[in-house]
């Protein structure tokens, strides 16, 4: 189907023209991207080249893979790498087929939106994706891919992106981001600091990740002051590098002040594989507190996503790894659970914590009060499967009466497949923009307030929140 | 009030004309109902005849009887039995006539809905019912029902009813279904299993449920494996009558592994009368494990309906007995109860799982994304208060983006009322075309596929997800 | 910007048609305030006049001080006196100013909506208030506050209202409502009895305050049975001045019945000041249901407002005190934590329990349908952060279906700005009308019943639920 000028816009004609007009003002700014998973080796080589529609498509993409799986289709089948030994479908032709066949799984879900996008405005298909057209799908992707101009650093333009901020972990060495630099290249590729594998204690090859830190801060680690000190070097090296934020993945957001005995003992019982469930929860929540006195120090945003249960299926996390689609929310709570790192820096005019929920309840319940109180807080934009027409729709609705637009952090893609970016803002822009004209046509904001708004939801917001 | 040709439609004349199309698409398409509460004796004597108007609409309606007990009506005047002696009245007429008073108190309410529904499409009044009308009413529907053509085998005709599964206790001998079946008539009404009374340990009367089971399967039951294996007997006889499901209802989803010997245990001292609270929680927790497994061998679908907070007024309780109004919903959640059942059986392709929730905020939170990965779990349709217009329409919102309408059940009446059968599904069908109508008219999906969805909406999933 | 005749209504012709002949029917309906927070002083004194435009609307409204604040203003720099010494901005229009530079904040907020009303509505002021306009808003307001027609007397009558309630804490000696009635002015002001601060034991200064219940009630409070006797005396003199309700709050419903002797015994630990948390939690929850007895012997309707965490932010207390915008609030739950209290007085039809939520998921799980079942209890209008168009708009879809709008106790402003009251019922009434236009277009409801169903909303159902 062909791309409708007016998707995602009410259908209401009063609503829909004011939409538009405000659609106009922002359509064509910059995409600004704080927060993202697009790997950095795509930019660090210049002619780099994408390997195969399915390893472009289908294979980075954690929300096809679970659909596909939810309906019965083995993972094996679509090409997915086993890591068991079991044999998978190593055609990629083959393996897209099988996506094909499927592609009506994705009516209606934002994976089909963005997909349609893509192939429409990127690759210029127009047909339906199916078991009939697969192959033609192929082979012009295939093609398309070998051409110059789609490598990635002519996307980076073609897409009008303004900065690209990928996460990596706390001892990345950035080679990458370290090429980019050194290339001249214009482009703007930012590193994120990321210290989970480090942090949370019970991380799988937790001891290895610390030897790890220790050798690329320099500093040995063998206790909690030493631990400090090297995640201290390593913001310091990221920050060298362009860093502006920091990312910080929790089951829970809960946090806890240790005194330095209380944490030190705990970090030591680590070191020597002693630590239990509780202990290690206890520290994830000093060290979220502790993580907010340093970027309160150094001035690197703090980003808070909490509410992941990781690898819920483990029968496919032993034969496929992580990431594929088996990750599931769960309840989350912020008044009590935040309260011990807000009250000791919530009113620090020096830190920026967002704060991303995959619980909607909390939104205006706890969210958006919280946002509206603490000067340090800020509301991240709606998360993972909520970065969607809907979901977008409950976050404008149940968030910005209680902390209006300017206690959230605008939009960010959060996406490890590059080629959805310009789909993903297109959609967030567009309900932004839908949103903004209900508020006109009901008489609550005028036109010129709207405009205003409608490009700080676009690109505002997201450049002071992340002090681009 | 005459019923609206476009009802429950959007008014926005764009939405509301795609909606009509695709609406007269599955408008005459036949019922299939998986599930529900109609006692199969409507149908197993050729000339069932219902008792009164008060008897037929008023007296099993639970929806009905609470609405009015809240606002002060007294149930003795409404016509229910009592159990402890109190008078009540006996003259269903001037009982009718005080639900006829009330029936403002169902403005805006699917009660509202579903009774302006029948009393126009099936018995062609047209007046609004008050005091004033209540006699009008009475009669007119007590002449009704005297006549031929109103009896249930009539009606399940009428209705385009495919097939009918009623909801039957397990031990049940099943009698009106045998009935049903020697008698040659082609209407297709099965039996579906549920367990809850010999499963939930802390069942008033468990003992002689046990007893009861041990006398319909012939398994003197005495320890846990004679359990399972009356479990297992009845299970095959209900196959071998039709049926194609189980129904399980549980306080919350929580599942829990327990070894022969713990179960074992537990059982025994259930049989000894000296069971706790938390025992009671954790052997049903193993059975609906337990359940699966069965499920995943037998080939019976498996529903599981949690959340109902049964018989909350225990004043009520007493003197009217059961389902009078007074469950009241709770807090749900599956990502962390149903994980032990999901490692289970969460991929085995022989399992359907039909999950069934009255905590709103699980859909998108746990159940859409649990079942946009597991390939035995599908989500059952908005359920209870949740079937309404509304409910519905947060349902689609809530649910679809994520799991896509694959991952779900289709529609159940779920009911006891068999007269509201074609309101339900007519209110059901209009919703799922209205919101099909909004995703067009936003450039989401287009209008073919949209057809394709509504029938799937309307009939498809549910017939494939029982497997009818 | 100028107020839309048709603001807040569906764009939608069709929809917004019905909205606006419904809001032709109750927009000059008087308004009844059963519940809020007005300043009894300012009718004991006829010619009360207001201090400053900064007096009048910044300082006591913590909505604005809350957003204000999150965005780095400080509170100093508003104006808002410290208690710990810090100095702060004197001159009310250099604060004024401050708020004026930040108006934009406000926007698609209630609090924007409120004050465009009032400043338009009354003060007749069409200009965009921001740092260009803050004197000529500052000057114009303040030459009106000195105007005769700007005393509250005078503004009780322009405002329509039929009768406003205050709250007041149990152990208030009333002078204020007393004045008013000597006064003979007709206004009718009418005093709430509200507890908290004696029967939530670990209040500030508890102590002082069961002092204080003895000094007024003439009780000498020494024990449980002393305390329940002084604050019967106190309920009647209450009554005595007008007073319908009582009203309650608390973090959460926890409702449990203690005997005499574990109620007296926590009573004699906490006069010892040796109480628990646990204790005060547990000796909370059991006035809740000696307090719904007391109301079914009174006759004073029971109000009981949970989940906010008062003062969440400590630093904050300490220096500006209580109600500066730093109340945030949590998760709630009623069907278990009620179920004592309705146990005993939930068929009880002497009495009114009028249940507030802050946590909206508890809305169509538990609320309405407790509220659809006991006859004891209705449910509060959107409280707080949901007084809003959205919060609103959720409230109708999510309580309606299930309990009906008899069971819900229509509107309350619940403010302390007493500027804010028409803007408020400007917008429920709107707010309803267009959810019943809703209704109507659907064929849901006729215009009718709709007729009928919009004076409820707008005045019938809350002057029935506090027998006004």
């Amino acid at each position: 189907m062909a791309l409708h000028p007016d998707r995602f816009f009410s259908p209401e004609p009063s609503q829909r023209q004011v939409a538009r007009l405000l659609y106009a003002h922002v359509a064509d700014l910059p995409l600004v991207c704080p927060h993202g998973h697009v790997d950095p080796r795509l930019f660090a080589e210049p002619a780099y080249q994408f390997e195969s529609p399915l390893a472009l498509i289908v294979l980075p993409d954690h929300y096809l893979l679970r659909m596909l799986y939810s309906q019965g289709v083995p993972l094996e089948s679509l090409g997915v790498p086993t890591l068991d030994g079991t044999p998978y479908e190593r055609d990629p032709r083959r393996a897209w087929r099988r996506f094909a066949e499927h592609f009506y799984l994705f009516r209606g879900t934002p994976s089909g939106i963005w997909l349609t996008h893509i192939f429409e405005s990127i690759f210029g298909i127009q047909e339906r994706l199916s078991a009939e057209t697969a192959d033609l799908f192929y082979d012009h992707i295939a093609a398309r891919l070998a051409q110059p101009d789609f490598q990635p650093r002519h996307l980076y333009d073609r897409f009008k992106i303004e900065v690209l901020c990928t996460t990596d972990t706390a001892t990345d060495t950035l080679e990458h981001h370290m090429a980019i630099r050194q290339s001249g290249w214009h482009g703007r590729i930012l590193p994120t600091f990321r210290p989970d594998s480090v942090i949370n204690l019970d991380t799988p090859d937790w001891r290895a990740n610390i030897e790890q830190l220790s050798a690329c801060s320099g500093i040995y680690i063998h206790d909690y002051r030493t631990f400090i000190q090297a995640l201290e070097t390593q913001r310091t090296f990221f920050r060298s590098m362009g860093a502006v934020a920091s990312d910080h993945g929790a089951a829970s957001p809960y946090t806890e002040h240790l005194s330095y005995a209380e944490a030190n003992f705990i970090f030591q019982r680590a070191l020597r594989g002693t630590i239990s469930a509780d202990e290690a929860r206890r520290f994830t929540g000093h060290m979220l507190i502790e993580s907010a006195r340093m970027s309160a120090e150094d001035g690197l945003v703090m980003q808070l996503h909490v509410g992941s249960w990781r690898n819920h299926n483990p029968r496919l996390l032993r034969r496929f790894g992580r990431d594929k689609g088996a990750d599931i929310p769960q309840i989350a709570e912020f008044t009590r659970n935040l309260k011990p790192l807000l009250d000791a820096f919530g009113d620090d005019l020096r830190l920026t914590l967002i704060v991303f929920t995959l619980d909607e309840s909390t939104y205006a319940r706890e969210l958006a009060p919280l946002a509206g109180h603490y000067p340090a807080l800020k509301l991240g934009a709606p998360w993972w499967f909520h970065d969607s027409l809907n979901g977008m729709a409950r976050y404008f609705d149940q968030v910005m009466e209680t902390c209006g637009i300017y206690n959230t952090a605008g939009f960010n893609d959060d996406t490890r497949a590059f080629l959805s970016i310009p789909a993903r803002h297109d959609l967030w822009r567009r309900a932004a923009c839908n949103w903004l004209a209900g508020l006109v046509v009901r008489g609550i904001v005028d036109e010129s307030d709207a405009a205003e708004m409608a490009v700080e939801l676009a690109v505002g917001l997201a450049r002071r929140a992340y002090r681009l």
